[in-house]
């Protein structure tokens, strides 16, 4: 089977995006989506054809969560052989959904999928031919579903830039759950504490607090139908979460009272930081490698327009491939500090260029 | 009164570091540790010299938060007109504790401060000159501070390149409380949910949860003496989290059972993120400055060596200031994105510049 046609069913930031790629590369898509204003602005776009009666050779369906299961029953109730995949970022309850309403014998040309790539904006206009690049595709197959499906599909993730990894839709939903909404409603609940904190506490904020909150300025409208979806998933870890949360409450206030406190309320608190960096060392390094231990380099860099640029032209002329980058900036003060990471073997040669150019440089 | 002599007691990380900064600036330094060994490396590595006897103008105490105050004591009972400061990260416990066994006539030479700087490794061979460059250096003045002890500890930060804000203890620590210690022990407590799901589940990590747990990294040891010693101010903060947790939980588990979920389950979550969006927006921009919108571009970077330094070239002949820069990584693909941050005026600019490079750039 070939990839030949593919028809986009909702041209929201996601749809679109496919549509944008798949076009990049030759292949022909139909949109379609139940907003007028909304397809024709997505074909305005070069996303796709509109009002195409052909028969496609697969169905990617990127409607809203609430919503994608019936699209996807439609699709396969339209068609007589195409396959159909949606993108929805939870997937068990669409298979659920799916199985419950549709033709036993049209659930073969089904399986779910998950790119997974977004952006704080939406809709159209923010999409991107190039937004799944570099990005992982999760497909999850049900028992049902055609090997010819999951073909499809690793091929339309392929064309796209994206790296497919396959797992079943409920291992999909509970990694999901702890690595993605259980991390977004930490941030959110930290975030929301300091909305009543005075102006001269907010403004002793450094890069910690500022890296813990950041997805918090996610939309809430998505997220909360996201983590609506999802809550069967979410509900055990942020069940185990409370838990702790509660634990190290009761631990702070004990230490917080005059008398001397109960001999375990240390150790809770010792635990809950041991536990965390163990867990953070599990965390993969970029491009789902095990983690890598960088070299790291301090720059100290001035406040001036080009002083960046300045040193990343220092850094481009080394030759040397900066593997990660972080600046952080101090509060009233006009220098900022560049945090480079290189690979071991070239972090003195790197320190030794950029002191010959002036830098300064701190290991 | 001028800083010529300063003595710095405790010559770890913190230590070490004023007395590098302080000589690089020409300052006089006398060091002392309790541990011969710690303060002979010190002085190896330049930070000052041992065993003087001269009266200095500022004591710095950098010595650990469960013996700071009665160093800080020994301290203005050993000298007849030093100022004394220390360096701990939580304040209103060591001014208490000073007071109670100081000599009242005593008290005016002291005044707490706190240097918001630190790294992940300890002690003095991770010293640095200009770990305070850039950084804000808090001085809490009691009561019975003398001008003349605010005024040479302002002094110090200065010498040491970071910039000073005065607030009274009790608010530095329900400061750091809310923008240091409880986004810690949220990081912690979500990277612990990490430790025991699949490698399958670890692998989907995205930029989201590496922001969260980024500091759950730090050293569990010192961490658990901050927490221990904020615990007053951090436990009232703590235990309006844990409600919220608490209720976010059974919203969820409403959520996640088959029956219809009450009405305002929904509405928890929605809560949640909304309040955390309210409270990300309020963290100010970059040097203290009020947040400034900075226009963003994404720009696409093939993951072979020399690529970054070709963007960073590229951006350096623009002559524009880079403000801040992103890097995400997807997992399994051998390309990066660079989120790239200016000012709103010169987005244009530098797009047309890196497109007519080669470069895939997207607003």
């Amino acid at each position: 089977m070939t990839l030949q046609h593919v028809r986009v069913v909702g041209t929201g930031l996601i749809g679109t995006s496919v549509g944008l790629a798949l076009r990049a590369n030759g292949i022909r898509v139909s949109l379609h989506d139940p907003s007028p204003t909304a397809q024709a602005l997505a074909r305005d776009l070069g996303a796709g054809e509109l009002d195409v009666v052909d028969e496609p050779d697969l169905v990617v369906v990127a409607a809203p969560p609430d919503v994608v299961a019936g699209v996807v029953v439609d699709e396969l109730n339209r068609w007589s052989a195409a396959m159909v995949t949606d993108v929805a970022s939870v997937k068990e309850r669409v298979l659920t959904e799916v199985a419950a309403s549709a033709d036993p014998a049209m659930l073969p040309r089904y399986v779910g999928s998950h790119p997974m790539a977004g952006r704080e904006r939406s809709g159209a206009v923010a999409a991107q031919a190039d937004l799944f690049e570099g990005r992982t595709w999760v497909i999850c197959p049900a028992a049902q579903s055609a090997p010819a499906a999951v073909d499809l599909v690793q091929r339309l993730a392929s064309v796209c830039g994206a790296a497919t990894v396959t797992m079943p839709a409920d291992d999909h939903d509970l990694a999901v759950a702890s690595v993605s909404h259980v991390p977004q409603l930490a941030a959110s609940l930290v975030a929301g504490r300091l909305r009543d904190i005075s102006d001269e506490a907010i403004a002793l904020s450094g890069q910690g607090v500022r890296d813990v909150t950041r997805i918090a300025a996610s939309d809430p409208m998505l997220w909360t139908q996201i983590l609506s979806w999802n809550a069967r998933a979410i509900a055990p870890v942020v069940d185990v979460l409370a838990q702790e949360l509660q634990r190290v409450s009761e631990a702070l206030q004990e230490l917080g009272e005059e008398s001397s406190p109960a001999e375990g309320a240390r150790g809770v608190l010792a635990r809950a930081i041991a536990d965390g960096q163990l867990g953070h060392a599990r965390i993969p390094g970029k491009h789902g490698a095990a983690p890598t231990a960088y070299g790291t380099l301090l720059v100290i860099v001035p406040d001036e327009p080009g002083a960046l640029g300045r040193l990343f032209n220092d850094m481009g002329d080394a030759g040397i491939n900066l593997e990660d980058l972080r600046l952080e900036h101090g509060m009233g003060a006009q220098v900022g500090i560049a945090e480079v990471s290189v690979l071991p073997a070239v972090v003195e040669r790197l320190k030794s260029v950029l002191e010959d150019k002036g830098w300064s440089v701190h290991e």
